[in-house]
């Protein structure tokens, strides 16, 4: 492997909002701004991950207005000028053509790596490995990306399933994507896990800006011609004016089923041992973090003390002394205003909650 | 029954500290001055479950000084002068002759009626029914007890074993006692059920003060002598004093086993439905409060969102919002510093905790 990452950028996107994580994950503070794994905040710990393998000076953000401020407090070292300030949001496909654009805009040979802000990946050495292999396949004009290789038969995540084998003189393994699939029921969760050729889709993804803009053309005309428009006034005094004019009618559609599903020249690396998580919620916390002898994990330096208790996460977001007695298999998130006690298996029903105080109008738990 | 009342006292015994209903009850704050079923304390439900059976000038409270003044405040109708300050705990038994002693001095007639200040009874009108019944028995020289009829093989209350039927011509059953027996094991328990001669032992008693006085002569000199020394300076100016002094070396020691296991002419009336609870952990709120029909409680006013709950109690102490999602048979007690979660049968092991932070000196959670 002999990459050559001079032109490679990676983009974070960081404007998501999202309720599995409530009560801690709130409004005003999304779950990527939160320290929800160690000191640093998910946001934090995405951008020191691509240290040494992009300069600061090639890691943009795609964010909103009102997440900015802070993200710029979180992560000081990323220059002012390289937060892309999305209007509104307008799904992940608008994002990807945008940043492709302004990538374009400033290096016509501009490769980019697309990185959600919000994931967890213990195996930091890997993520480079992985990151500059998926970098050589792009340069040949293939959209990439990297699958996550299935440990149980997760409900939570879409599959990318492989096809035939990419021969390109690849150090690692690299495959065709024969389809996209959405969250599955869980009997075809196991099917797709003992299938062997299913990779969970990390949402992360690498190709040249040219290639991806290539393919919105194809595919999504009408969000080329915005970008375009957009484009057309990107670096003048009307930069803003116009891409908020004409942001606002963008069609909102995800890169997975706008852009990829139905692109030809698709290819997927499969990384198992990355220790990759979505802490898409409370419970995914148990894969990450290093629980004691008795299963139990004490976040945030809380003062837990523990009675017959097993397998239980207590998140401690207040200074308070919690004492579990006769407790198993259960999540204990203890905020300012709210308490969260909530049996593992069913912390997806945390956005039911969030659903339920929206309905009620208790705007100040949200 | 045509009870003469007219010399009858109600005695409170209040000086108590306990442990198990942590994180709520403190050293400064114990069970009978939480506000724990409802919008009064433990305590003043006592007092004013004595409305129409006792004026206030009948009713003493016997205390220690660190919770005289809350007391006082909590129950400001009785006179201030029916307060005795107990200068140290020395048992039930010191604390039943101390109150025998006072009270004879009052009104050398006195009959009394030993009442713990923590219990909960939701039928007050058969708790007064069998309280004059008690005194008509009590007035022919009886050392009388209510006996609480039992629900269930409970471990955590002593049992009382009844034996012939007295013939007094009482309009409600009393029997002799043949032995008080201390809290049984699981098994013990169900076989004492299913005898059907034996009932709790509540802790109340009904007496003339002559006869217990005379009792504790008997059975405990030492204490009998004490009592005699206080009681000659009680009402001069020497009265404290003299108090503190022989006070100090009274031997510790109950009622029930410094007393009643060997005296003589004891009765009991075993009462069914009074809905009597002792309030001796957090589970045994199940039984004495209402829940909803899922088997839950919110106390307190808190508010609770429960998804998939069953059987569990939410005591909130703070305003904050608790979330409950797949719990079951649970008990949350979430107080301004501490936070228990614990599951109902094992709620005996509160002490445990209360033991651990004595041992690890967590004063302030004492």
């Amino acid at each position: 492997m002999n990459s050559d990452l001079s032109h490679a950028y990676a983009v974070i996107m960081a404007g998501g909002g999202g309720t599995r994580l409530w009560p801690l994950s709130r409004r005003e503070k999304p779950k990527q701004l939160l320290p929800l794994i160690g000191q640093e905040t998910l946001f934090q710990s995405t951008v020191k991950r691509l240290e040494g393998l992009f300069p600061p000076e090639r890691i943009l953000v795609v964010t909103v207005e009102e997440q900015a401020h802070e993200m710029k407090e979180q992560a000081p070292e990323l220059p002012d000028e390289n937060y892309l300030i999305e209007p509104a949001p307008r799904g992940t496909a608008s994002v990807v053509g945008l940043a492709a654009m302004a990538l374009r805009k400033r290096d016509p040979l501009a490769t980019m790596a697309i990185l959600p802000s919000d994931h967890f990946i213990r195996n930091v050495d890997l993520f480079h490995y992985l990151l500059k292999a998926a970098f050589d396949v792009a340069d040949n004009d293939y959209l990439v990306t990297l699958g996550i290789t299935p440990t149980m038969p997760s409900t939570a995540y879409g599959y990318i399933q492989q096809g035939a084998g990419v021969d390109g003189g690849y150090k690692y393994p690299v495959y065709t994507v024969k389809t996209f699939k959405e969250k599955p029921s869980e009997e075809t969760a196991r099917q797709l896990l003992r299938s062997g050729d299913h990779s969970w889709n990390s949402g992360m993804f690498i190709w040249r800006a040219d290639a991806i803009l290539a393919e919105i053309r194809k595919q999504m005309p009408g969000l080329m011609d915005a970008l375009d428009q957009i484009g057309a006034d990107w670096g003048t005094s009307k930069q803003l004016e116009t891409l908020v004019k004409i942001w606002k009618d963008v069609k909102i559609e995800t890169v997975d089923y706008g852009i990829m599903e139905k692109a030809e020249k698709v290819a997927v690396l499969p990384a198992g041992g990355l220790g990759w998580s979505d802490v898409g919620s409370w419970s995914s916390l148990f894969e990450v973090l290093l629980p004691d002898m008795s299963g139990n994990i004490a976040t945030n330096a809380v003062s837990h003390l523990a009675l017959e208790t097993n397998n239980t996460l207590v998140y401690g977001g207040s200074d308070r002394l919690v004492v579990t007695i006769g407790v198993d298999d259960m999540v204990v998130v203890d905020t300012g205003d709210a308490l969260l006690i909530c049996k593992s298996d069913q912390s997806q029903k945390v956005k039911d909650v969030v659903e339920h105080l929206k309905k009620h109008r208790q705007e100040k738990y949200l």
